[in-house]
């Protein structure tokens, strides 16, 4: 095998048309998905280089090193891709065992929840860990 | 509150300018992330309604009944989304105990490799549980 073979890993994926594509986050001890993000080609690369989580950041258009201001850095244990090769499920250990910017352990906390008059709205079901301002009150 | 409120539970989602949105569905006894994919804004209201996944097919355009075909429903059991309402995790019980279209327990069964060379590769490191041509064979 040459040289030229080495990134056919990135090859085989089916990116989007931004060339982006979606990233699970699942916390290897609890099984928790905690975080749900995007990657580009460099930030899946650095991925796998690093050992650690590098998104892609839509909305500033820029490389997102998971934890960089918080240091909440998603170690990777081991990745795959789904069936249709255009998803990325990464087994992590979450540092600080918080994902989410809102200082809870995973980003998904609303559950689809009934009131009396069984109308639905979405209740936050997990506790706030630690203050936001305190995570990143350094940066 | 009026019987107009009782959509806010949609609205108060963020659908993307395809008025998608993404959906995992995890074994609610494995802990297994088993799929991925997406759902419109009627799809998301089914899955609701009927208490099973319906997704919307990017590829034909159309409301997909997960099990349709296959009979491997996936029966909701509670249903989340993030911090930005802009992604669905669903706890599901997998019918059939598989959920991918190739037989397999996971659609995430490729698993990042590297040969003795140090070339990285997708591996398929789950079993086919059932021959996918029997699966689909009666419709």
């Amino acid at each position: 095998m040459t040289q030229d073979n080495k990134n056919n890993w990135l090859d085989d994926l089916k990116w989007d048309e931004q060339g982006l594509i979606p990233a699970i986050a699942q916390d290897e001890k609890t099984g928790k998905v905690v975080m749900f993000a995007w990657m580009n080609r460099d930030s899946l690369a650095m991925t796998i280089d690093l050992k650690r989580a590098v998104y892609w950041s839509r909305s500033r258009q820029k490389i997102w090193a998971k934890g960089e201001e918080s240091g909440h850095i998603q170690v990777l244990k081991s990745l795959r891709v789904d069936c249709d090769k255009d998803v990325v499920l990464m087994n992590i250990e979450q540092i600080g065992g918080i994902a989410c910017h809102t200082g809870r352990e995973s980003c998904f906390y609303f559950e689809l929840s009934e009131d009396n008059d069984h109308n639905k709205h979405w209740q936050a079901v997990e506790p706030v860990l630690k203050d936001p301002k305190t995570i990143y009150k350094n940066k």
